[in-house]
């Protein structure tokens, strides 16, 4: 518990110190490259943060094993002692094309139990973190408990190629909701869940996408897992994923199903 | 000239100040009703707000015509002479749900031309106003020239039900940009084309969702219309409307055609 303390301490200013070198760097033009499509993008921002935050756990925990998005951490094949996620720029088209609405996020596990979770915001300097055994706080104060808000009464977080197809009842989820969103980015839609300005987030995303909010969405006492309802795993592929309040989690799942 | 600009500052005071007390209110319980549906709502504070704005327009412009979302104001039936344009919490939704991502929003236009637009995203704090005639502004410093960015390479706002259903090829001008975004407020998919966060926007809008952001857009050198390339008339009906920077209206314009 200490020990759990200390560290989110230290992964905290971490972050923020990385929080810094981020605005000081849209100053500058990007350098912007293309990964597996045109809307997939990179920048030498993402790989210079998560170049960074590596460094800074190396020569903390060199014991640790590392998964970070661009690939600079290592490849873990098991999830025994501490693994660390890490997304270093999350929703990269909007940081290019916005310069804002994205986050930094890290999640720490433990023989595969969530520990801690962080998600920023940076431009907005919206800051949750925190988990299950020290409590999660929002910019240094604890977070309020999340409202039990059923579908029909909260806003959704969608991802648009599943709404577009109805996959797994995606669109069916956004039309029982009291409006659909689409931001372009995980860490603001777990951002809204941790808030209570969404009731739910259903989306295709891989373990960086998805570590940092299920650790602190479980602190919360939200639900999430895969969208067909079994566990996520924090060193697979890339998978429909659902967080959730308790009630919205239920209705979700029997929208799923119904829709086989 | 020198009369739009002290209207300009006049109408800014009073958002201004109609900004803090609605922060103020959404401290107490807000008091929702539903209008046309359960995701069609209105609160004490929008017709709050919509009531300030009217009593400072009657009491300083008596001869004015008023047009509000809430019907506080007239019901022009014509644009002779000087029309206020007001949507008092753009965004409702949003504002009942998340307590942000909603905007205070005034159009002014003489004899049906756009002088003034004020669009205030009230907790981010992001004001744009001004006109053709007075210049831009953006929380008081001039505006930068929009970026005539291609549809390829922006972002682009959607109305989520135009989207799903391609109606007028909604659907196929998110998927020839960079990203489709769903955001609940038009007030702010405006906000963003001002900035050149993104280079289209299209939805289903009536004229106190777009009178305010169509003169401001004029301004930037935007280009706006009805979604068929007809002008927007605003004392009309809800239409089919977009606003994008040159290249993507064109490139637009060509998708809806194509589509019939």
């Amino acid at each position: 518990m200490a020990d759990d303390k200390q560290l989110m301490a230290q992964v905290k200013q971490w972050i923020l110190e990385a929080g810094e070198e981020v605005k000081r760097k849209l100053q500058d033009p990007l350098i912007v490259e293309q990964k597996s499509s045109r809307t997939d993008l990179v920048t030498n921002v993402d790989k210079e943060t998560e170049a960074f935050l590596v460094e800074k756990i190396r020569s903390h925990y060199p014991a640790d094993q590392i998964l970070g998005e661009e690939g600079l951490g290592d490849k873990p094949e098991t999830t025994d002692g501490r693994v660390w996620i890490i997304d270093p720029i999350d929703g990269t088209i909007n940081f290019v094309k916005q310069r804002e609405n994205f986050c930094i996020m890290i999640g720490i596990f433990e023989d595969g139990l969530g520990k801690l979770g962080f998600i920023y915001d940076v431009i907005k300097d919206e800051f949750v973190y925190g988990g299950s055994g020290t409590g999660v706080f929002l910019n240094g104060s604890p977070l309020k408990q999340i409202e039990d808000v059923p579908l029909s009464e909260g806003l959704v977080g969608v991802n648009g190629t599943m709404f577009v197809n109805n996959y797994m009842s995606t669109r069916n989820v956004g039309l029982a909701s009291s409006g659909f969103r689409i931001l372009g980015c995980a860490g603001l839609d777990f951002l809204h869940m941790f808030m209570s300005r969404q009731c739910a987030y259903v989306s295709n995303l891989a373990p960086w996408d998805f570590a940092a909010g299920m650790v602190i969405g479980h602190a919360l006492g939200l639900r999430c897992s895969r969208l067909d309802g079994r566990e996520a795993d924090i060193i697979g592929e890339r998978v429909p994923f659902v967080i959730a309040t308790p009630s919205a989690y239920e209705e979700i799942q029997a929208l799923v199903i119904a829709a086989g």
